[in-house]
């Protein structure tokens, strides 16, 4: 048993984006030498989240942006001051942290699988923590 | 510390469904032979989620798969072209990953919860990533 | 590699919360002795959940709650009969379990971020376990 850590550091361009991280972690899953296990991910941010979702066709990540920004729309009224209330929300409404097995050294997802950074108040510097244990 | 992994394979068998699994977790973790770590569950799937939720009052996972649909329309207008878009936003909503933890060799759930499959696209056959570590 | 286990006796206080739960966790990963690793978090309830959020502007829990409320109306239709079908609704947004980074013996959180339980149906009696791996 072991445990691998890393942390990737981005940069995200849009006010809302799905960056796809998939590669970065990977990577990180294939540094660590771990077969089997799990790999956490972790956004240290309140306005960002992490999803994983198709990343074939850019209309899903799209799509998923597009209808939460239906359901928490920028003019409603906020009691947080700055401006980016709607961000906080969809953060925890998408949540902070994902979970991915490992399996034979690699990041078991479906065929259709990737990982993003969600972002919800870019352009911004931010991070992600990944953890191997196994 | 050891990990035990397990895959699930299951059907579902309506568009919109939540397939309780909480007994085929709870055996694989019974198989793990591991009394305290954690339980983590994860779908490979981009149109399905996991979701722990009340499991003796049927009404309650309809009332979620209710909520959803309405929250995310099938009749709106999405990018993705394949008909299954608000299915891809549920499951980015949902979430893709659980972590349980296992106290004496058992899921820690609470004395009304269950483990569900939320089917948003099917019927299809899916599967679940168990990784017991402890 | 070691596993640590607590439980958090909690009581909220109103029907709709987000209570600051960061010291409490943070003291048990102390206590925990691990250094490098994973602390995850799990409620063992169908009507509350687990989110990392903003915790120094009180408003932002608040306009979570809000938008959730909106969102998941209490006097809309629905089947289960308790009249807590959106607690459970809500839960299911939300989550249930959260996994946070440990580094160099502390929760690695955001310079702004906390972590809530996320009360949908109280006042009640709450518990959340605390698993520390590493």
């Amino acid at each position: 048993m072991a445990v691998y850590d890393a942390l990737l550091n981005l940069r995200t361009a849009k006010k809302f984006e799905a960056m796809d991280v998939t590669d970065l972690v990977a990577r990180a899953v294939a540094e660590s030498g771990i077969k089997k296990g799990i790999c956490t991910l972790f956004v240290p941010h309140t306005t960002a989240g992490i999803s994983a979702n198709e990343h074939f066709d850019p209309n899903v990540p799209h799509d998923i942006l597009t209808t939460l920004a239906g359901l928490v729309p920028e003019d409603a009224s906020y009691g947080h001051p700055e401006g980016n209330a709607p961000a906080h929300i969809k953060a925890s409404i998408v949540g902070s942290s994902l979970c991915v097995p490992v399996r034979e050294g690699q990041l078991a997802l479906g065929r259709w699988q990737g990982i993003y950074l969600m972002e919800f108040d870019g352009p911004r510097s931010r991070q992600m923590h990944v953890t191997v244990i196994g």
